[in-house]
């Protein structure tokens, strides 16, 4: 048996339409060594990795894997610090502060999360990844025509069927349809109201009746059942992120970690209070006290600097109660693998089920 | 080429594996008939009937087809009236009163959605439909049981694993999950928090993996991708809604319609502010201006009182700035056909996509 649409196949020269989802800060070279190795598309993600990290991992993958690999990069417009809404954002916090014996004014990281520059697309061209990948829209048109130069296929994630129609109109090889149920950054940039995001379910054949490009579907998808679902709905591939996260490549804290053990089905919400974007994860303290939405924290990627002296300590205890749990509404479905046999199994399974 | 589960047709009786979910207000008999002839459930929502017009429903159902016939109550726990509260949602709504031009102290309609009942009993087991569906969890044990004395199939909706489970304890032959995308009320019981309400992708696998008893799909599914993908994910059948709201046996006001046909896959939202229980309809002024969720309107179904005046004015302009605009998020892949024609293709398109 075969997969039945080869359109994403042919296009990354990969064997299985399974994308390991890039997840910045979670992810790791070996993850996108072992999918790859699997005929699968690794993803090494760059949002907060220094050039000099991201040109080391990338060095470090192509030493063990030939494969096709993605490089994924944030493509977020940088405002600038705001003094007023910091502050509000450190005195709505202080309360924590205080009772975690931590003074007012401690000195808090600024947190870093680059955008897609020209450094990290000098190295797009020294390094020649098969495929670029993009959060939050694209990058400027000039920065684009410089990826697309070097052969790689570009993708982006849609939230709506109108991002999707944006993206493909600025030249996306392929499009991430990326529903509500998906753990972490909505990769919306069009989009604004996050009460009306919508559904894998309904989102992926609007998408796949909107654009002439092949669709991945995101967002839901932890098992065979869901890629078997996904290319039934007009999908020609899955991006699979949080079943990811349970193998021993993820770099997952243990906090996290057991929440990812611990998480039903209706146990996530999303949530800007961790970065300033919404992004799903695992509901915890800071989200049911002061959210899971909030318009206090200061813009994207601002909003973690208060909470990091306070996550710090909360994980120094054992407790995730101001970390960010990321994860997506199947998490359960996920079975805790090494990324390699994950991928394989994920394949095995799907052509099973479609063959049958 | 068959069904591949026979699970539900044969618990049914049925002969395609497609529930006309019941709508109340929006669905009628000639609806159900419709559905019934072409060998899916047809469904008589009763929640905002009378008795007598229950009655008289069923027994023109029962003239125009033998076929086997769901008939749908509300069984949420009645509140009593909180005139404090209402005086609030008054005051809040007075500025619209305001604008036009309605007196602030106009006499308004009570609401009326009885929940299932001894009444209602009454009718159930004289006229013996074939299945009889509850929203908003299950009728008290002895009303319960007997309606299960009549030997009709009882199912109920789940909006999350623990809402799944705890209709299997309590006896359902079958559980619809409903999936976030679904246009309409919430059927969710013991879920509390919207914002962590679980998509039909996510939540259908994780039901049938809790549940022994066959899983009814719904939420985002309008076409026939969406069954093939439904039962992929193990779905047994769907329950399909906003489709059949396209159909010319829908009761649709001409804003509904007008709205309906100008929907996008981000349009609609979950608000409470027309009946104080959450909903999934398209986004209109009400909720733009107050919501989509809110505090303010009194416990089900007493807020659309204060409401009737403004939407009953706004209609008569053509608006349907007050009304609710029921929707689900796949509003936009439905084919306006009637009802009968409606099943009969998606049933085929469906089995041609199995076999192909």
């Amino acid at each position: 048996m075969n997969w039945p649409d080869r359109r994403v196949l042919d296009l990354f020269g990969i064997e299985a339409p399974i994308i390991q989802a890039p997840m910045a800060n979670f992810s790791t070279p070996a993850m996108a060594i072992a999918v790859a190795e699997a005929g699968g598309l690794g993803s090494l993600a760059c949002a907060s990795l220094t050039a000099e990290q991201m040109r080391a991992d990338l060095i470090a993958i192509r030493a063990q894997t030939a494969r096709p690999l993605n490089v994924n990069f944030f493509c977020h417009q940088p405002t600038p610090p705001d003094e007023i809404r910091e502050a509000a954002w450190r005195k709505k916090l202080a309360p924590y502060y205080d009772a975690f014996g931590i003074a007012r004014d401690t000195q808090v990281p600024s947190v870093a999360r680059q955008p897609f520059d020209g450094a990290a697309c000098d190295i797009v061209e020294e390094l020649n990844p098969a495929v670029v990948s993009f959060h939050f829209g694209l990058p400027s048109a000039p920065l684009l025509a410089r990826v697309r130069a070097t052969g790689a296929k570009i993708i982006s994630s849609a939230t709506t069927v109108a991002e999707a129609r944006w993206l493909e109109e600025r030249g996306c090889d392929a499009v991430i349809a990326m529903g509500a149920e998906a753990g972490g950054h909505r990769g919306s940039f069009l989009a604004t109201e996050m009460t009306q995001q919508v559904g894998t379910f309904a989102l992926v054949p609007q998408v796949v009746d909107a654009v002439h490009v092949p669709v991945i579907a995101a967002g839901g998808i932890a098992d065979a059942r869901g890629i078997v679902a996904a290319l039934a709905l007009g999908a020609s591939a899955v991006q699979i992120g949080t079943a990811y996260m349970y193998s021993p490549e993820a770099k997952v804290s243990a906090p996290h970690r057991a929440a990812l053990s611990a998480v039903t089905d209706d146990g996530t919400a999303m949530t800007n209070l961790f970065t300033g974007r919404p992004a799903r994860g695992i509901v915890n303290r800071l989200m049911r006290e002061m959210g899971p939405m909030s318009d206090a924290p200061p813009a994207f990627p601002r909003a973690g600097g208060a909470l990091a002296p306070l996550k710090l300590q909360a994980e120094a205890n054992g407790s995730g109660d101001f970390s960010t749990l990321w994860a997506g509404q199947a998490a359960r479905l996920s079975k805790a693998l090494p990324a390699r046999k994950l991928t394989l199994l994920l394949a095995k399974e799907a052509l099973a089920q479609i063959a049958h």
